[in-house]
């Protein structure tokens, strides 16, 4: 049985239903799960030693809450995140979390200062758009992917890269093109057009709703919130 | 500079402002990384394919929101959990970590199929009292304790091993004697007289926290939750 991929209807369905009364999942509890394996991921590809400067990118949906879960556990782990907020989150956990990476000390920047953070930064976390984002992209989001692209930067990304199609992939080929994605909970039909290191992360799905769904998760190892995936065969 | 033992006031005091305004967090952020260090911790001595049958026992209070946040942990682990919970609390948060391990299809079981539990079980994890613990012990807690000592199966306690003066340690000798203690964000000045391996967990406290409380925090090692102390020199 192979894991499943899924469309942006089902991803949407399942986090409701993990938030439902039958799943009893804060979204507290979700995000700061789902922001650990971000930063995980990061860390199992780009070595703090090398790779110290992290710039968070992070949307105003609950794709950027994740980052900024990221942005903070990454501060713990040793590494130097700066936070980019193009466009701040309204809801409660966004600020919260927001409060949270100030109280270690994480510098966040807005867009005037953004191109100064993007050059001194020496890896992209990209946490802006995730499975609910649909095209075209509007300012000031088309400028922010168009200058992550071109500072030829190393990016991972969350969910799905940011400008891509949550189903189709990077259709007109305005979105990243990132060298790691962490997938959560379970991969979207688009990172199939993914070909660079995969890992999914969002070890919090239970027995129920995997059966439920037919996920097929595989086995993450011993202790950690991330597996890697086998690389996508180039069709 | 060395690590900070704490008050059980100390220790409520940080508690607090960990969860205001200021610090931000929610209490199932807070518990959902507590109770994933106690579920490390565990897996760090006992490996799953030698202690598979874990019984995770919980108390009412926060204490044993971390036990119930374990034990889901454990289940994603690969270990075989039973979750004995004497006197559920009343907490909404609670019923909802309870239906969380339900999910998971890890057995609750109360003072009716203790013994049996018991009796087939490899290792406990005690979540039974936290820092907020006065004595003396009331039932059904005192048998409760004293038939996991009989037991003679290991035992990692959470914070402070249940039955111990949060300051003054196994004072009556009523308490708990385990093998491993997880200590949460700092240790409690009762842990100087435990003598086992010592964790600590909670790689939560921001830097104006521990700076603040002079907590003097040991460095985590990569992406760890838990980091283990040097042992207690016995006097």
């Amino acid at each position: 049985m192979s894991l499943r991929y899924l469309t942006a209807r089902i991803a949407q369905q399942i986090d409701e239903e993990l938030m439902s009364t039958a799943g009893a999942f804060s979204l507290d509890q979700l995000m700061e799960l789902a922001g650990l394996a971000c930063a995980q991921t990061l860390a199992a590809v780009y070595h703090k030693d090398k790779y110290p400067r992290v710039l968070v990118c992070c949307g105003p949906g609950n794709q950027g809450g994740d980052g900024l879960v990221a942005a903070r556990h990454l501060g713990m782990f040793g590494y130097k995140p700066t936070v980019f907020v193009p466009k701040p989150g309204s809801k409660d956990i966004y600020k919260r979390l927001q409060i949270q990476c100030d109280n270690m000390r994480i510098r966040t920047v807005d867009g005037a200062a953004f191109d100064n953070a993007l050059s001194s930064s020496d890896v992209i976390l990209d946490a802006i758009f995730g499975f609910s984002f649909k095209g075209p992209m509007r300012p000031p989001f088309d400028s922010v992917i168009s200058k992550l692209t071109k500072s030829g930067l190393p990016i991972v990304s969350v969910d799905i890269p940011s400008g891509w199609d949550v189903e189709q992939g990077n259709v007109d080929g305005t979105g990243l093109n990132p060298d790691v994605l962490v997938s959560l909970t379970a991969p979207k039909e688009g990172a199939r057009l993914f070909h660079g290191r995969h890992f999914l992360g969002g070890r919090f799905v239970p027995t129920t709703i995997a059966e439920k769904f037919e996920l097929n998760l595989p086995l993450y190892p011993g202790v950690e919130q991330i597996v890697e995936l086998p690389p996508q065969q180039k069709l």
